[in-house]
């Protein structure tokens, strides 16, 4: 049997900013990536997405940043492990907290934005945010990009690891993602992206940009709230899917 | 047998800008009110906060702050209870969760500067902070201004009430504090101060400012680590009760 | 000839957050309230504010708030007339220099949500912006509620005085707005509303709750473009003005 | 006749937070550099900062830093040119507005931290903050890292640019300084450092790290006030100068 698991980013209002359309894409996925008030969010925001989310019966993750509302978390910035490591345990406190007090307790954590895609290319910040969550709670299941370092840093650190994958992103031969400055970094074709995303999951394969076949692990996918074109691909995906004999779970039940 | 506990705020450094000594009052109190980054301190700052004050075997409670690092939450903000709440409960998950990756738990919860001084005055607020601290435990002590709002929603809520009082502060007749612009609203003889704070501990008694004597209880008596002149006070006191047979005990061993 | 100027707040995106429809309000007002990064906006999204604006032909005017960006200005905060002064400095300099390099200068200042109705009540915290304001230009005109103190400081001060009324808001007796919580404090109904702008301008007069006629200046009516009803209103107001011989045009070209 | 300005960091403190010893440097100055809200500082302190400054007769510069209070403004961040421009564009009008205020001006601006050492290295970034400088007023000398892209870029802007150099530090063969992880990037001995500045400023040459001498246009040397073996070096420096016949004399009267 096949199975994948769908994620999307959750939570990213602020104050009386909002972002994302919350209600209209839980429905579509399994796991949700909840921001935690460092590039995104606050309290309020925070208890009304728990409150969403366990209402819908999806899985929780936290989604710790960096220290950058203004730039929502995108831009690259010089924080050493150490500071890696304490901004990591208090997000994933607060947003654990926060979900104890709710009923309901983290599943997963996914870095976001920046910090994400650094961890991915660095061994020892990586460590440094697995440090965090396994110190936290050893349960936690930690999402990072399929084949990188975050993946390679908590198994070291004796986490449960989840491989993430992009149906809209071209990859290079050595599995990371082509760069958006680049020719192929992203596949515009919906149905191209789709047919990709349901061979990594059934065959554990895609093609780099290079057109070469590479091996990729597939436990989750990422997909986008933002906007009624993001949307509808994530219902396409969701059927597609479905009558590819594949079954959308979430995370924990993949992850073992 | 007489106890009381000796509270201090702690870890309300930020950065790299440093307040307070907090290596010389540690050892010198019981149990310590930790920033938790909304008025003051950041995740950095926590972690090491906590390793010191572990080290030191004193308990941790933790000190949430309005969302006014500017004003280092000593400013009345209008927030509603909904967000008082909200507030709460993410600062002490934060503080709890970074607690607990490192083999500590939280022993109570003092809100900060005008937080306090506002819940003192307001049931309302005060129960939204007490709410947030039993839904994510019940088992944490809360600690407010003695006689105030605070202890009586606390009560309220089901939780341990910890009654603090001041030992340089005027009462008024109905056991608050003399307005800070008022005669009378600092007790500036460090003897009469201690011989007040002896007086509270054994007889439950203080003088309020009209020369009547009214009742108070007396579980913690805050104190302060930013300066020589505060670090021998607290010395003083220290010395004081114990010649007066009071024993200087955490508040998780007072209140129960 | 009647005159009167259209005002809206602007400017209040901040990072990858869009409140407002920017686009749609700009041609239907003569002044604009530009946000100053504060309790809303950043310096990347003033620029873009500006040069909107220059491009529409429509003055400039600073709206400075509170350093409350979780609240988005609104919440009462307990600033001294000191922090008020040097907030509003700061705030109307950051955004006059960005015009001044734009070829634009400020037209006028008016504060914005809880320091706005804070200054309405309070001539200490009014003069301390007004001498913020005359330190850094005293060409600049400052905008408050008809009546209130901020127009009475801005008076003492020597800075010319902008009359602000709303249409959709009731008056007390004393000409203060009648409290949100009140029967009476919002005209819900359109056609009344537009009704009594009308008066307002060219009578000097509005009906207040209690029902008896008071006295009130009207150089400026405040509008809002946060949503499409809101739009539709003003196209109202503008239509409704025009039919009624009330030239629309910017605060300098009424208040001298 | 040979001369030298004198600059330090200043203005640094933030709400409660104090950092540096403000009033025992500036009378051993000619330029200081003030901190204008983003990596450290406020409002407040900016006015305070411009009183001590103008009553000691000693020249302003703006110290625009990333907005990274956390970090203080030393950890790279991958800003666009764009934010950069605006985000300097912003702190020098909020800086240069009060300082206005206050009957004083900027002499120059110098980019704080990480955005010193970026820009330092990075034409694109150095130009875009350029171009904020010009459009603010072109009057204004840019202080960059002698021989850097700063420099480069600030000439070709049409700007005054004045060349900075560090006493205690190793500089490579090509004008960059030596890596702080390297071997040779302090100069420890204080003698040595001081017999350095008097060699730039004489002969216009320093000695690399390799042992060879290179060109390196001296107009301003950095200094700090952050301690007191720091001030006692700075006075240690001036008396050299002194007796060199090295005058100290502000920016404004060394860079036309």
């Amino acid at each position: 049997m096949y199975q994948v698991d769908l994620n999307s980013d959750l939570g990213e209002s602020f104050g009386r900013y909002t972002i994302g359309m919350d209600e209209k894409i839980i429905p579509l996925i399994s796991s949700a990536n909840i921001a935690c008030g460092y590039h995104a969010s606050d309290p309020v925001v925070i208890l009304e997405s728990i409150a969403r989310t366990k209402e819908a019966g999806i899985k929780i993750g936290a989604h710790p940043g960096l220290p950058d509302l203004m730039g929502f978390g995108r831009r690259n910035m010089a924080i050493s492990p150490a500071e890696a490591k304490a901004y990591t345990l208090y997000q994933i406190s607060a947003l654990g907290g926060m979900c104890q007090a709710n009923g309901m307790r983290l599943q997963h954590v996914k870095p976001h934005g920046a910090l994400y895609n650094m961890a991915a290319k660095d061994y020892e910040l990586s460590m440094a945010i697995c440090e965090a969550i396994r110190d936290y709670d050893p349960e936690i299941i930690v999402m990072g990009l399929s084949g990188s370092e975050m993946i390679r840093a908590a198994k070291d650190c004796g986490l449960k690891a989840a491989s993430e994958v992009f149906a809209d992103r071209g990859y290079e031969e050595d599995g990371t993602l082509v760069n958006r400055r680049k020719e192929g970094a992203l596949i515009k074709d919906e149905d191209e992206a789709i047919a990709r995303v349901i061979r990594m999951v059934k065959e554990g394969v895609v093609t780099a940009v290079t057109g070469k076949d590479i091996p990729i692990q597939t436990d989750s996918v990422c997909v986008h709230g933002d906007g009624e074109k993001a949307l509808l691909f994530v219902e396409k995906i969701r059927k597609a899917l479905t009558e590819n004999d594949i079954k959308i779970r979430p995370l924990a039940e993949i992850v073992k």
